[in-house]
């Protein structure tokens, strides 16, 4: 048996996320999995029956740059081959960036040290028609050096109950902040944070908290208030999914 | 009557062009224009007939940062009404990043002293997911410094015969190109080429043959022997739309 990785790009727009959790639809249409898109294409090249695993279950409308996936196969399949077979097979908006031979008891989730995930504001006055699906729309102004500084005491480790979606509860929501860095280039926003591991909706709800303090409506100071206080409901809303990217996992 | 100009982005992949020169499908349906596209709501918001210049007809698939058109009319809208009406109702694939109020001789195409266009090309060994409809994905090693030698005897006032569609003829086919730059940003590959106006597919054509060039399948000083030949049939094939996108227009 091998342990094959791949490192997956894809847009992650008409899909349902890595793996359902709640159905989706467009337009009355039922969108696909991430993950059965791709171990069907997996089982067609290789003839055998794959269970795909990856490094976390990015939601509905969520991208990757560079997600980590592995699975077990008994294929002698050389990996150049199989990477050139996906390509060809996979739909369009799903790629594979690299593949790899892993230890056999290499796991993309467990083995995991670090993720990064990428938020991406457009923060002009008008939308951008090419950059549709690909970042948030902000048309208010934004204080990025109070976001900067507000961003700082969530580094280290805390209790980050109160960016946890409400619908999901963790036994141990301990999670490490490594980095949270936020640069402008115009007329892109872009918030890089890196963790051990996140919280279900984590990003996008310190992205929503972010820009509400940003907006001045939520006070200096707040962020700090609502990670003590363990509480949903004081944090921002969700940022909208289409904004986020997983751009790197560290194993 | 007023003569206004919109400064117009959008990605062309479901566009059958900025005016349909012939009809296209896709998936069996009809692609709309993005003249008619816009021209509708601009009819829907003033509530009278609008007829909508382009500075050039982009072709189907082809995307635009920076198109500019203008319409006469009689409404004393406010432009920022006006330009915020048109991002509210147009599909999220076309926006208006400007609108102006111009002098009433104003022509978007007539009055266009130069225009800029890009050619990306994602130059990789494996596709890329999020890059899809937005560059042309070339495969084959490129020799870079040649295609950047083999393009200056471009520049200036030439007969660009040889590039331009063989089924589109033009009595007047001197052109004169004012820069043509080829920038490395990996992954990606530009070609950005101003200038006065351009034939039918003139870009796409000068990009396939320098692409043949960088390949090795055209021997160098082929580029200068197509421009003096004035024969279609000896450059390289039309690159494709998706790679290219209208960045400026200069007036």
């Amino acid at each position: 048996m091998r342990n094959i990785t791949l490192t997956l790009e894809y847009d992650g727009t008409r899909f349902a996320g890595w793996q359902t959790q709640k159905s989706r639809t467009i337009k009355s249409q039922k969108c696909p999995t991430l993950q059965e898109t791709i171990e069907k294409v997996l089982q067609q090249i290789l003839q055998e029956k794959v269970k795909l695993i990856a490094s976390g279950r990015t939601d509905a409308g969520v991208h990757a740059k560079a997600q980590v996936a592995n699975f077990k196969t008994c294929s002698k399949l050389s990996l150049s081959r199989l990477q050139e077979g996906l390509n060809a097979l996979l739909p369009d908006d799903i790629s594979v960036a690299a593949i790899e031979e892993a230890p056999f008891d290499f796991h993309s989730r467990f083995s995991a040290k670090s993720k990064t995930y990428r938020y991406t504001i457009l923060y002009q006055k008008h939308r951008s028609a090419l950059l549709k699906d690909k970042a948030y729309f902000c048309r208010y102004p934004l204080d990025i050096a109070l976001m900067q500084k507000e961003a700082k005491c969530l580094l280290g480790e805390h209790d980050f109950k109160a960016f946890q979606a409400s619908t999901k509860k963790v036994k141990n929501p301990l999670r490490i902040i490594k980095q949270i860095i936020i640069t402008q280039e115009a007329p892109l926003l872009h918030i890089d944070i890196e963790a051990n591991s996140f919280l279900y909706n984590m990003v996008r709800n310190i992205v929503g908290t972010l820009i509400e303090i940003g907006r001045g409506r939520l006070a200096p100071g707040s962020m700090k208030k609502i990670l003590l206080s363990k509480d949903r409901k004081l944090a921002g809303p969700t940022a909208p999914a289409c904004g986020l990217c997983l751009m790197e996992v560290k194993y």
